[in-house]
Formats: structure tokens, C-alpha cells, sequence
């Protein structure tokens, strides 16, 4: 059979980095959502990018699927090897490659986590801005373009990668971009594998924008009577141009989750939470600035977080939400929506979101990066109640389509996968037939993470 | 014959905006540079999308190469006929769609040129801030991801289109990206076709992003005893994350040729021309930090364009560097250079090119966006010198080559065009078959902008 040859191919180029224990192969088939399970028929475990390119051509000449396994911390069950084969766990390439300060670049395996990097570079005066929560290996955020609390200011993976190094799916190895700040030289290749979710090759290399570590930082919390006011506030502060390194939304519930889960006392308001990052005048003039807009919009006053430790406190409060809304409903199940729409409209889809989860009877707060107009609602759902889960299947494609309408993607930040391919149509229109075209060129047998992203044949 | 029937089907749709007159002909022919005259058969006007789709349409089915044509500024042969057909002229198509306030976005047609849209968005307070020096179209402008002075704090075009309209080269109409800010849905097929050139689609559409008109600005020149003074100058402003609107070096030559042109009595020193965007505070903080680098570097005092006359005058003689150069030398023809190295090599790469272009006996003076790493030799030849041509192509291909070895790029801005093909393979290897691959892809036929960018059949 070409499976099991191909299997022992594999075992050949990599002995026991090949593994076929169930420990491991279900390990790679879960994911931290609510796709199935699917096992991967063995998990490899490569160590350099000639190993990755030899993987690609045995599974290439044996018509193996090959899916690109990061930390499995994707939301849309891009990691989930729908058709069996081969989960590529990068984890083993995992070095920080060469910094490069001067360039405020870095080089880096994909299988370094954002975390493992920023503890890197402590010493250096620098960081690497992209922060989704998750502590998401780097080239799993670059394959799904992933972005966060601080792309506001410094902008998500698309605008964070310099250059990569991509094994592509006849085994070839290339090259994208350069650490020039930027370059006319033909097609965007990295801009064209950066949120390609493993469909179109293989990240094995990354080089990274790096930013300052900021002189001076300040974090607040301010609440506001209505949901509209908050969202204002930040349509206001985008539009006068003060920069804010993060700015976050949290509802009324979300406030109650946070005081449920960090012992916190939040009134049970819509509450906006902001970060400015810059020299200490720029950060202190930002903050003034931004406290009138509060004041006009008749925002509380703030509560300033002061220390390092009460910044930490309160991202990671931010960054918690997420299994707090979990614990908030026990046996629940979370469906997360990640609508992003013009700053414009933001106020009226989030609005028109509390409403249609009411009207819903469903339980779901709603948080978001209203600085890019991306905001989720996390639908605490009872798996065992048929009607609860079709209401919010079809909320949340009522929202995706009103994403649409008001000029805004299905997807902020969570990619497509298998969760959003029912909406692809809707969005691209025949641009999506493009995206198969793209894929089919460079990936005409589909063994790269075949299911995801582009139509499915037949 | 093919041609003719296209021709007639051609002149069926577009009536007299398809022109056969030798005039017409002739004037999209030409190049503002040094590639020979190659016409079209005839010159095409479209005032709408729909009008291009039937074109292309027709094009592809009797086998009529398409070459779209903006303003025909661009400086490496992308829109020179070589292969004849139809020159696609989009100048019919400039309106400004929609003004987007809110969003801090424009709608616009590829025809608006830069300044046009400028002068349109003057009383919104907002401004579109890519200027590659010509008054460029848009459509042009993103069909060659076009930068220049603004880069360092704007971005390029790659960071400054948020959707487009394209018409494909079956004559499929697409839109790629959307308003939201970010998106994580599917293949980023607006960066692939932002740099493309014409070949995979052509533009019709475009969404901007605009910024806010700065409340103030201000804008010096300082002179520096030596280039690598003044260089390094820029390393250490950018290291110190001092933010920057403009950040211009020209070298000794130009200091010189720009007295020549404009009457100033610039030192013939090298210089470092800068500005600054922002509120009063911040303006003032980032100069007088700035100030302190430039002493620390041993940098004359600044002199201050107080005035808007007085800033406009210094970068309509920055931009003016080019024919004031030319006029340096009557009768000569320019070659220009455009490679772009990591901030890091930038003084040694202007050092080497300084050296080189001495060395080879030649003519040239360097001018720089050095904020990207991006810098211009403008070699000033005798056309009827052979030998003195060759030595000046063997620089230029010397430095592209240097450039590779330093980790940049072989054209920061100007694009490949037919002028750069000769270097994609060095720098992109393998990568350079992908955008073949993808070229195919999209156009099999290979009717759109044939003959550029991509590696060339037979």
C-alpha cells in the first residue's frame, strides 16, 4: 500500500522522530475547538528544513496528506488532519537563529513560540509585537496570518515577516522577500504564503520585524454606561490619530467573567482597556488626550495600571477571557465569532451583536480588538442542546453575512480552516476560484493540508 | 488575421477610444527612460470596468497582448509595448469614487493620479501619503508597489491598499481584501497583485487608506563632512526609534547640482533632508532628539523650512534631483540605480557605490530614501560612448549583485519591469520559477503585460 510505504519511507529519513503511537497521533488529531477528532496516521517530527523538504517528496511520490502542526492552538481546526497521512509537528525546530539588532530583525524555526522569542530578546532592547493570547508557535501565526491586542499599533504577521524560507509541495525549497525594509522586486511570494494556512508550502524559516521595547508604558481601564459610548470612544481616538498600542473592549458580561474569574470588582458596564506605548512625554500626552475624548463620551474615570506587575495582570485578565467565559457556564462549549468591519460601522455591528445574542437567548459575551474594528463573541453553548447550537450556527452566520454587508471580513484573525470555508464564497466571490487556481499550481496533487481554505474538489 | 479582427471587435466596443493614430502610438511607445521605442498597434481608453472585462475578453480570444498604461512614469519599461497589441490607457478612469472619512479611506479609479487625489481630499483634513516623486496614477502606483520619501513612516503601497477591483486575464472581474482593517480570510491576493505589473490582472479599482493631515510639520537639511557620517546619522535615528516622516540623504554631487538647478548655496557636503509629522509636542521632542544625534555625529547646524513654501520648495528640489542631474550633464542620458540593503549595510553599500562609480570613471550622484535603506546612484552617461555605457552597466549590476550579498534587494521601488529581469534569478532562485508558475496560473495565454517580470518562455 502507498501509505504504509510511504510510512516507512518516512521512518527511514527520520527513525524515531517518526512516530506512530496512538499517545501522539491523537494528541495531533484534537483540537482546542469543536472539530472532531481525526488522526493523523503518524506525527513527524522533523529537525531541519532538508528533512522537511525530503518528508514533502516521499509523501509527494506516495500521495500522502501532510498537515502542519505548530502548538495547536488554531481556532478554525486549521491544524486537524482531516484526511489522515502525516501531522507535521514542528516543535523540534525551535531555534532563534541569528538577532539581528541593528536590522531590529530577527531569524527564527517556525516552531519557536512568540513567548519563548520575547524571553529571547529581553536583554536586546527589543520585541516582537504580535500578540494573539495563545502562546501560538511563530510560524503557525505566519500561516495563518494571526494578529491580536497590539496590531493597532504595530500590526499583525502580514505586516510583521520580512522573509521566509518555504519547502513547497514538490519538495523544493524557496526563499520570499529579503531583510530590506521593502523591495519592488516581483510578486509578493511572503505575503502570498503568510496566512496560506499550510496549503501552499511549508514555513520552515522566518524572518521577523522587530520593534523597541517602549520607554514608557500606560494601561488603564475605564467603564462607560453604554456599549455605544465605548465603542465611540475608540472611533474618536482612531480618527484624532492618538496612538494607543492596544485598545480593547470588553461588554458588560465580560466584566462580570473577569470579576467571576480574578476576583476583580468591575461594574457590570461595557469597559475599554488601553495600553500607549512611547517616550514617557509621547505616552503622557497620548494619555491626556485620549482622558478627553473619555471625559466627552462620559467614561469613568480611569483606573491606571500602574506597575509591571499590574499591567501584566490586567493583559492577562484580557488574555484570559476566553477560558473564563468557559468557567462561566460549566459543561459549556465556546463557538467564537471574529468578525472585523470598518471602523465606521463598528459601533453598530457590536450593538447589533449584543441584540441578536439576546434575541437568541443565548449566553455570550463579547470582547474585541475594536482598534481594527475585530471583535468576537464567545457563545457559551450547551453541546447536549440541538436548538441552543443551531440558534448560535446560525447567529453566527448571520453576523459573518452582516460583516459583509457593512464592508468587514468573516474573519479578523482566526483564519479559515474548515470552520469559515462555508463563507469564502460570500466574501471572495470568484476570488476564491483564483485561490484554488493558486493552489492547485503550486499544489496540484492537494497534499497539503487538504480539506482547508481553498474549495474542496467535487 | 487575429490582430485585425481583435482590432475591429475592439473599435466595435470602444468606438473612437480605440485609436490606431500614429501620434497616439507613438506616445505609448515611449519610456521615460532608456528602453527603445515598441509600439502598440493601437491605444485603448476604457471609462469603465465593465469596458476592460469586455476587452480583455476579446484580447484573449484572439490573442492580443494587453500592456496597461498609467502615466508611463515608471523608469524600467513595464508599460513599453514590446510585443505590440493593445496599450490599455487608463486615464479615462479618474474619478474619486468615495471619499471614506470615517475609515480614513478612498475609493478611486486607476487613472487618479497621486496629486489629483490630493488636491481632492484637501478640505477632509486626510491625505494620501505614497509619493514616488512623479505624479503618478494610482492604478500604476500599486500595479508596481511603488514607495518613496514618505515610506519610513507611511509605508509603501504594499501597506496602503486595502482592497481592489481586477480584471483577470479571461476577463473575470474580482475584488480582492475589503475595509476592515485586517482580514484573515484566504490567499492575500491584494498584496499579490500590488507589485504584479500588469501581469496577473489589471487594476480597476482601488481602496486607499488615508492618513490624517499632520497638525504640524517641520523640515530641515543638515550638512555632514562625511557620507558615512551622515549615514550612520540615519542607522541611529532609526535605532532610536525616533519617529520620522521623511528622511532623504543626497551626497556631496547633489548638493552641488542642486545649486546648479535651484540657486541655493548648499556646502558640497553630503546632507540628510528630514521631516517631521505630528502634533506641536511631539514634532518638537522628536527634532530636538534628533538634533542631538546629528551633533553627537558632528553634523552642521540644521537649517529650518519654517514656511509650507519654504518645505515644499526643499522636496520639489528633492524630487527635481533627477532632471536637475540630467541638466548636469547636457546631453546625457540617466541610468538610474534603486537597490535597498538592511538599515545595518546602508553606509557601506553608499560608500561602495561612491567608490565604485569613481572608480569606473563615471558620473553619478547618489541620492537616498536611507529611513528604507533604499538609495539611487543617477548615472549621468554619453549615450554615444559604448565604452563608457558598459562600464556603467557593469556597475549597476555590480551593486545589484552587492546588494543580494548584504541581504536586500536588487530594486527598492522601481520595479522589474524588462529593466531588472536580468537579476530576478539571483535573487529570488526557485522563487522566481513560482512566479512563473503563478503567472501561468492566471494568465496561460500570456496576453497580459507579456514580456515582464517573469522568466520568459523559449
Amino acid at each position: 500500500m502507498a501509505l504504509d510505504e510511504g510510512l516507512n519511507a518516512l521512518t527511514e529519513l527520520l527513525g524515531d522522530r517518526l512516530s506512530r503511537s496512538a499517545g501522539d497521533r491523537d494528541q495531533h488529531g484534537r483540537n482546542e475547538t469543536w472539530f472532531a477528532l481525526s488522526l493523523p496516521d503518524a506525527v513527524a517530527y522533523p529537525e531541519t528544513t532538508q528533512e522537511v523538504s525530503e518528508l514533502v517528496k516521499i509523501c509527494a511520490r506516495h500521495d500522502i496528506p501532510i498537515t502542519p502542526w505548530g502548538t495547536g492552538t488554531s481556532l478554525e481546526g486549521h491544524a486537524v488532519p482531516i484526511r489522515g497521512g502525516v501531522s507535521l509537528d514542528m516543535s523540534r525546530m525551535n531555534g532563534v537563529l541569528e538577532v539581528l539588532s541593528d536590522d531590529m530583525q530577527v531569524r527564527v524555526q517556525p516552531g519557536v513560540t512568540r513567548q519563548a522569542l520575547n524571553e529571547d530578546l529581553r536583554a536586546t532592547g527589543l520585541f516582537f509585537p504580535v500578540d494573539p493570547g495563545a502562546n501560538a508557535s511563530l510560524g503557525g501565526m505566519a500561516a495563518t496570518r494571526a494578529s491580536g491586542t497590539t496590531t493597532v499599533r504595530y500590526g499583525s504577521m502580514r505586516d510583521n515577516v520580512a522573509a521566509l524560507e518555504v519547502v513547497l509541495a514538490d519538495g523544493r525549497i524557496i526563499r520570499t522577500g529579503s531583510r530590506a525594509k521593502k523591495s519592488s522586486a516581483g510578486y509578493d511570494l511572503t505575503a502570498l504564503m503568510v496566512g496560506s494556512e499550510g496549503t501552499l508550502g511549508i514555513i520552515t524559516e522566518l524572518t521577523l520585524r522587530l520593534h523597541g521595547q517602549p520607554e514608557a508604558v500606560s494601561s488603564a481601564v475605564c467603564a462607560f454606561d453604554t456599549l455605544e459610548a465605548a465603542v465611540e470612544t475608540v472611533q474618536l481616538t482612531i480618527q484624532m490619530g492618538i496612538p494607543m498600542a492596544r485598545i480593547e473592549f470588553v461588554d458588560a458580561l465580560t466584566a462580570e467573567i473577569f470579576n467571576e474569574a480574578n476576583g476583580t470588582a468591575f461594574p457590570h458596564k461595557p469597559h475599554l482597556m488601553i495600553e500607549f506605548h512611547g517616550s514617557p512625554e509621547g505616552v503622557a500626552e497620548a494619555s491626556q488626550r485620549f482622558g478627553e475624548v473619555v471625559a466627552e463620551m462620559g467614561g469613568a474615570d480611569f483606573e491606571w495600571a500602574t506597575t509591571t506587575e499590574a499591567r501584566n495582570a490586567l493583559w492577562k485578565m484580557r488574555h484570559g477571557a476566553y477560558p473564563a467565559s468557559i468557567a462561566h457556564r460549566p459543561g459549556c462549549m465556546g463557538l467564537v465569532t471574529d468578525i472585523c468591519v470598518p471602523i465606521s460601522r463598528l459601533a453598530e455591528a457590536v450593538s447589533e451583536m449584543r441584540a441578536e445574542i439576546d434575541a437568541a437567548g443565548l449566553i455570550g459575551p463579547i470582547v474585541g480588538h475594536v482598534g481594527d474594528g475585530n471583535f468576537h463573541s464567545v457563545l457559551l453553548l450547551d453541546p447536549n442542546d440541538a436548538d441552543e447550537m443551531a440558534r448560535a450556527k446560525a447567529l453566527s452566520g448571520k453576523m459573518a453575512k452582516r460583516a459583509l454587508e457593512l464592508g468587514g471580513t468573516v474573519t479578523g484573525e482566526h483564519g479559515i480552516g474548515m470552520g469559515k470555508l462555508g463563507y469564502m464564497r460570500a466574501e471572495h466571490g470568484a476570488g476564491w476560484d483564483v485561490m484554488s487556481t493558486l493552489k492547485h499550481a503550486l499544489d496540484p496533487q492537494n497534499i497539503l493540508n487538504p480539506g482547508k481554505l481553498v474549495e474542496q474538489p467535487e
